[in-house]
């Protein structure tokens, strides 16, 4: 199942006043339901590519698991869109706190978290790494242009892993944070360190992105897009630099200005 | 707490090779938890401008009401994020289902639904109206045009309610599914007919944004954005004509295009 993002589809286009039957590329979603043992999880709607390092990213990002070693056996059964995790620990995942509303106020913890689970797996970012503006700059156009056989659908989101200089991975989602759970399953199951990458992203940046780069431990998310409000006010805290609207030679710095480089 | 959706803020922009720090306009985002009868039902991260219209819609989208008389009152806690709803009834929602996975190749109904919910309140589109090309291009011109002051921000996603020659009403919120819930909303409260008008959107049309239209028997979906291929195999299915890509004078016609009027 891996690798088909998109679907030929005849359509009806109008041009210059007429409508005309053409054939175009449509981006693939299709319903994934994540069973953990035995028990049914989530339903995640996403594009059918790399789906086990989209399960295992999306198991981590809630907290199910930490590291691959985690996952005794996973199946995927793709024709009915359903995924059967088997975890080490007999444990069922507990889940009365997945989206349960979280109040920090009152226990010294930060207020910007809205979810349990949240607050449990998303890290502060204590050093972190540095990047030059020009590499920045350079990083987008790589996404980009690596991205052009996905962009012909219009409707996927591209997210990649990379170091300061040089993209290691991209992924593609018509779900924005479906592409970074496929990163964190590619670096948990290869074994990749995240702490020295930073990521490249086409979407825009919210605080359940934002999120994403914090439970992975990233200090520098670049995205091609606006963040909210919510976004920059849990990367201040959570120590991320958010560079936004990098489009061209140019770029905004929300937060954490210091990592970003200018020589 | 309406009216609100970005707010200014000293960022760091990089241009020709400089940093100077300058103030922006950021696109709001909060969490906002949804209790019903007493009971936690769900937290949608949202912009907090009409905020009680996107509640009413969130939960007729979710089949908790049907009708705007099945709330009996509703409290806004805009400083801590909470809105408490009472039911006319004293049932507490049926939370076992919503999200819960539907297989339906078993009983008859749609294969393509994935969620119990959905196949219980979206509706088959039966007739519908129709609309000129022409039409089109304007409706979705006077979207761009009287969304300039939310375009400040470059996060918000626009939804507009219109006739065939007409916008109506229009709603922004950084999640594509809310700005369409808080139609759905406006058009409970204040008792407009839905069956005869049509959705323009900014954002692209996932299977979540082409149920929530069905759910308002909406029968022409236009959208600036690409579809995906579970929108247009749910769109077939329940009736929905989408248009996607509309920009400029162009546009595609991906569904039930009979709807589309050239003259």
């Amino acid at each position: 199942m891996d690798g088909f993002v998109a679907k030929r589809r005849y359509i009806v286009k109008y041009r210059n006043g007429q409508l005309a039957e053409e054939e175009d590329e449509i981006a693939l979603e299709f319903p994934l339901t994540v069973v953990v043992n035995g028990q049914e999880f989530a339903t995640i709607v996403c594009t059918p590519g790399h789906i086990n390092e989209l399960v295992i990213g999306f198991l981590a990002s809630e907290g199910v698991i930490r590291v691959i070693d985690d996952i005794k056996a996973m199946t995927i059964d793709g024709e009915r869109g359903f995924v059967y995790v088997e975890l080490t620990s007999d444990e069922l995942p507990a889940k009365q706190f997945y989206a349960k509303r979280f109040i920090g106020s009152c226990c010294g913890k930060s207020r910007q978290f809205y979810f349990y689970n949240d607050a449990k797996t998303a890290k502060t970012i204590v050093g972190g790494i540095t990047v030059k503006a020009d590499d920045c700059v350079c990083l987008m156009k790589t996404l980009h242009e690596q991205s052009i056989d996905f962009a012909a659908t219009g409707g996927l989101h591209n997210a990649a892993l990379a170091t300061p200089d040089r993209i290691v991975v991209i992924r593609s989602d018509i779900g924005r944070h479906n592409a970074l759970d496929k990163l964190y399953g590619y670096c948990l199951r290869h074994q990749v360190a995240m702490k020295d990458k930073l990521i490249v992203f086409s979407g825009r940046v919210s605080s359940e992105v934002l999120l994403k780069a914090a439970k992975m431990g990233i200090s520098i998310l670049l995205s091609k897009s606006a963040p909210t409000t919510l976004a920059l006010d849990l990367a201040e805290e959570l120590g991320i630099t958010v560079v936004g609207f990098l489009r061209g030679q140019d770029f905004n710095v929300y937060t954490h200005e210091k990592r970003i480089i200018i020589e």
